[in-house]
């Protein structure tokens, strides 16, 4: 695939399907979106839920409503590592950003522990402007793999040192930050800080150059657009954990932006900061928690958050229509939950208000003596179970196993089947647009199955940059800056 | 869709993706195959396993190599039934064949049990050549829907007769037919007929002047080529009930022909048939028992049905090559099984030989005295549970489940898991073919995720047919001769 062949568009017609060569539609921004453990399940899911809401609620006379990532489909994508069939984020993320086939926990590095360049960083390197826009950590594996290298996912203060440029042997690659993990930004005298040295990397942003947001009101001001303010780079850090998930946001005086919110303000930012400029931008927006909600095989959390990754798909292939030079992919990095819609009724989900993380923070957070009566009159309603029988009440309390019970009550209410905590092997789906004569050739070259690590080849075919040319100069300075793999560190693909 | 939009190729460039214009590669031939009950796992599953077996069988290292289906993957399908998110085959069927939403065990007709025209009746009418293609019994729901109408999917007998044009009300509709369901077609004075009275259809074919064909041999002769023997009209059945798994035709003198080699000898014949006419054919092609493997979660079938299905999709492919005036599309009409690889290891189905149907045959028809020695000695190694612990042995001996016990125990040992022995609600995937511009126009036209009613529009479209037109004539009959729903019909879409 890295051996381009570019030919006139006049010549599209009579280009063979089974041709090596690709047709570039080339432009100047490329947005990549990755709905994080996002199956071929949870947009049926979706669908059919979005689609009985709209049209009478009966599931005996199903109408379909079809959601933005729909029209959008391409093809379809494998995705396991080099050591093993079934990958994890960074294995995934690592193939998606660098086009190398890695272990799963590798970070930008190919499976030697050497670093490999990112496509976020070829951009770079030529001039064009970069964003991450992502509802986890802005350090965890899915964004890390484009402006980090190390030999661990798990090295999370590590991670923020490079996305930030602290330690990156290039120095900050990236323009634009949206998501969570402002702890690790924080030196360890800071109370709410989650590191174990005292390095500030808010204040070497500062330093640097960068506005650093670290709340909904900073943001607020952001989104307005005032010129100055929205100017980059920036970061913007609301939580010190992960976001909070979508079906929770709604609950609490909103503290933290939707994903929605932040892709129109990074992409009202990149679009001003390059308008005059030859080179446009490179953004990765991940749906983040798509994936955690499948881990946890909690359905409505998931639902909400393949929703969210929809509007965001409806608004960026909006935005493509109004910005004709930018092409966008976008593909799961893997499964997870290993969903299946076996006695599908997604309806009982209308009742759900809260996800089984905020059930169980609730829980936790109560110390009232009436146990029972808190389970009956908050958590189950806010669950969506607030018909349970009496009898399950009593054996759910004995159970003492809360989330594991009532993800799975609710799971056989809304006749969804999870048969893992980890992820699958499955294929995911692959999406892109452009608009024009871009989206004729998107599809007609990038229709069918692709491995991961062919798609950060065609987009250097369409913003015409190398990878390779960042590979070098990170091998420039040695490789042992990447670390070493931690012995027994988390194994994110087979358990939350 | 049916309001098509046919213009020059040469505007093709800048058709806007977002048109509801087609560009139809108008083609001489089209080719439909359903791969009954394929879901987005079972390629997965079947291409892992190849991969593995070519490539050291380390899954450690694994190594791909893409199967035919891969290669041509251009969309989604949605599949729900007009009465319930989860379809059976007939539903999706009447929508794959008639462009229909109708009713779960509906058979060419409306959800008001009125008869609706089939793409391949349309073709027909227009002086093309048609063909069904399937390992089912060929009055199955898959392949009745393209020339029976009927109310309930459970009259295989009228089915039979429609197929046949025994009572079909424009007469014979199929030049050419293969699969099983031999039993259906002999009058109840024969001790192997299925039916309830004397009706002979085969005598009646034979009038109609179709050679007919009931063993291998005669397959054997008509595969040779021989030109007289070859002619159309034929219909070859090989089985009073479906034909074998692919698993099991090795283990006996192969009684049945392949599913490939019915797709071989039926091109050719058509091909044959159609060589000086202007008008070409229409073929549907079922891997029919991708489905009862799903069914019956008996994961070493489900991946061999997948494999043939993969190797009629590169022969297809090929013959496109060297026949270019022709078109293909390829759908399921339903996940089967809800099948998900969460600890995956395809190397331990290796050593499977027998589906456990066949297992189910054998163990009944064992009528020595030692069943636990025959259970060790023969059964477990050929379902490749040879290493069962003596303990597990007297387990599954004691519980007297053997099919439910050794599916469990064979999907366990392959890390992959079925949620149901019934249907899901997911999308799947569509594949599609043309060589040249007509393949351009396809994945250009195509991408994307489409109603299963919509894909015989797109072959009107390419055929230059009209479906309405078949409708009209039907109806012109009348409608009570579909019959009614059975009371208490069997729900194929829930229950093996």
């Amino acid at each position: 695939m890295r051996s381009t062949l570019l030919v006139s568009a006049s010549t599209l017609l009579f280009v063979s399907s089974t041709s090596a060569g690709f047709i570039f539609p080339t432009a100047r921004n490329f947005i990549y979106i990755v709905p994080d453990g996002y199956g071929q399940s949870s947009q049926t899911m979706a669908r059919d839920y979005v689609s009985l809401l709209r049209n009478g609620e009966n599931p005996k006379a199903p109408v379909t409503i079809q959601l933005a990532a729909d029209k959008l489909v391409i093809g379809t994508v494998r995705t396991q590592a080099s050591d093993n069939l079934i990958t994890d984020s960074a294995a995934s993320g690592t193939a998606f950003a660098c086009g190398v086939k890695s272990y799963n926990n590798a970070i930008g590095v190919d499976p030697s522990g050497a670093p490999v360049g990112s496509i976020l960083e070829a951009a770079k390197l030529q001039g064009f402007k970069t964003g991450l826009v992502v509802t986890s950590t802005i350090n965890h594996a899915t964004p890390a793999v484009y402006a980090a290298h190390v030999a661990d996912r798990n090295s999370y203060e590590k991670i923020a040192e490079h996305e930030i440029g602290y330690s990156h042997p290039l120095g900050p690659q990236v323009d634009l930050l949206l998501g969570g993990g402002r702890c690790y930004f924080k030196p360890m005298s800071d109370p709410t800080s989650c590191r174990k040295d005292e390095i500030d990397l808010f204040k070497y942003a500062k330093d640097k150059g960068f506005r650093v947001i670290q709340d909904r009101a900073a943001f607020d001001e952001l989104k307005k657009g005032n010129a100055k303010v929205a100017e980059l780079p920036y970061i913007g850090l609301f939580n010190d954990d992960q976001l909070m998930y979508e079906i929770d946001r709604s609950r609490v005086p909103a503290k933290e932006p939707s994903l929605l919110q932040m892709v129109e303000t990074a992409l009202t930012s990149l679009d001003r900061a390059t308008k005059s400029s030859i080179k446009g931008y490179f953004i990765m927006i991940e749906a983040s928690r798509i994936d955690h909600a499948g881990h946890a095989n909690d359905p409505a959390a998931h639902l909400h958050e393949v929703i969210m990754y929809n509007d965001v798909m409806n608004y960026v292939r909006e935005w493509i229509d109004k910005h004709s030079d930018t092409v966008m992919l976008s593909a799961a990095d893997h499964e997870c939950g290993g969903l299946t819609l076996n006695g599908f009724n997604p309806l009982p989900l209308k009742s759900v208000s809260m996800s089984i993380e905020e059930v169980s923070r609730l829980w936790s957070a109560y110390n009232g003596t009436d146990r029972r009566g808190y389970l009956s009159s908050t958590i189950l309603p806010g669950y969506g179970l607030g018909d349970l029988a009496s009898s399950e009440v009593d054996r759910v309390l004995a159970n003492n196993k809360l989330s594991t019970d009532l993800t799975a009550l609710l799971s056989k209410k809304a006749g969804v089947n999870w048969s893992t905590s980890g992820h699958t092997a499955s294929d995911v789906i692959l999406h892109g647009y452009g608009s024009g004569w871009r989206g004729q050739n998107l599809r007609a070259d990038m229709a069918g199955n692709w491995d991961n690590t062919q798609l950060p080849g065609y987009i250097e075919g369409v913003l015409k940059v190398q990878i390779s040319k960042v590979t070098k100069l990170l091998r420039a300075k040695g490789t042992s800056w990447v670390g070493k793999r931690e012995a027994g560190g988390k194994d994110h693909a087979h358990s939350h």
